[in-house]
């Protein structure tokens, strides 16, 4: 998918939310557990409910693995569940993955062509080399993280480095990087002060917003301070709208959580 | 695994030799493809013919990932074999994992439990809280990416943050995290003289070194300036040993190359 096409996708749409399937068989409704694969029911069940309210889903693959072999399985039906049914949709692998050269090609071999996501998001932490391989795919996005949601954000990510933050330092960098076109950026939302400064290195790329709702940061704040002229910002939100319930209307009020930030969303885009 | 079991592991072999598992399926012999898992056929034999010659393994789960369930379902195959035959052998599962706290907890869950790993390597950019539930595993080991020996390393990890570089301020910072005492850490070969530096901040920490033969280390500079009084190294070799030959004696050419390497430790080890 290109960037022109996810941005159509937001107009028509209203809605520049992202729906984090991040399934815990733990947390999800009892009911599921005699099926064969609940994993797969669950977020069939939640992209049915959903699909026209958002533009993205993104499955944190760390939930998948915790399950080993039915986890893959699960996750492969998912994307190709998406892929099948709802293709304008763009789907993220959120996998922070990031290794030396040839290895990085064996991830985005995985990511991009096995499971046919059109992104899939990357540790910086290794530099040009491993993110590069990632690069090479023709409309497909690699999600550099930046500037992350939790606490450990500024035990380095903060810190300054020849005179700026390291943060920044891994966006400025990149955009040296060869197809640095085909990236994006996650910057956590509950940091939404920092988006003007990035905004300044960073004025066209998507931004992937994690942290509204479950990890507290503010909409209005992020939208303010991120957002440009093609929009440029994915929200993304998973345990609010996902467990929403977990009873038997699970899909039902996750569609209402999800229809309440669409609605929010609307409000926004149409003031801009 | 104790780190005190690793260690006599290493006295009793004269070998701190850990071969990388990388599998290629374009890389290894032919006739394996006609096998129902050339993947982990390949590793069984490569195992088979290397296990008294070096203490551990380190599949990078890159190389099975990009096959998909199939590529999952070998590496499962893999570390159960070793477990089940060799089980004195230290397994490091080379995933370069890394998250937000809920989410760090399931991969070490996938790791440490569900495949049963004694260790798993981890990126260390999203601080702390993205490291600490990898720790919280007794027994368990999380090995710290801090210089790695590809050319991107020089991008981020040695720029001067508040006064050191930002391998340096990983690693001290680092020792102060809960449970500390499991963590190792990732220090590439091809940079050796960086090696009495680091042992002056983690004098008693394992390193695990990649990069000597395919990637250019020199196997006396990183034990010169690298050993510790309980050896302290694990140094690992993938191409250089399994792609020694891609003919019907693969095995027998693999064991040949660890036999050199160990032949080296045992040199080193004897003069210490």
């Amino acid at each position: 998918m290109t960037t022109q096409q996810l941005h159509e996708q937001i107009q028509h749409k209203k809605s520049f939310l992202c729906v984090g399937l991040d399934v815990d068989l733990n947390k999800i409704p009892q009911h599921l557990l005699e099926t064969e694969d609940p994993i797969f029911e669950f977020n069939k069940a939640i992209i049915d409910a959903t699909h026209d309210l958002c533009v993205s889903y993104k499955p944190n693959t760390a939930f998948y693995e915790a399950y080993g072999i039915k986890g893959w399985q699960a996750l492969e039906k998912t994307i190709n569940y998406i892929n099948e049914n709802y293709p304008d949709i763009f789907t993220i692998a959120d996998a922070k993955r990031g290794d030396i050269g040839n290895t990085s090609s064996m991830y985005a071999k995985a990511f991009f062509e096995d499971l046919a996501f059109d992104s899939v998001t990357v540790a910086p932490y290794m530099g040009k080399d491993s993110v590069e391989p990632f690069l090479a795919f023709e409309n497909k996005h690699t999600i550099l993280l930046a500037l992350t949601s939790n606490e450990g954000a500024f035990d380095f990510q903060t810190k300054t480095v020849d005179g700026k933050e390291l943060y920044k330092s891994v966006l400025e960098t990149s955009t040296k990087w060869k197809n640095a076109e085909n990236l994006m950026y996650v910057v956590g939302a509950t940091k939404a002060e920092y988006l003007t400064g990035i905004r300044e290195i960073v004025p066209n790329a998507f931004l992937l917003v994690p942290g509204v709702g479950a990890q507290g940061g503010s909409l209005e704040e992020v939208c303010t301070y991120g957002m440009n002229n093609q929009v440029g910002l994915l929200i993304n939100s998973s345990r609010g709208i996902i467990y929403a319930s977990n009873g038997i209307d699970f899909a039902d009020a996750a569609r209402l959580e999800a229809l309440k930030l669409q609605k929010a969303m609307e409000i926004i885009l149409d003031k801009n």
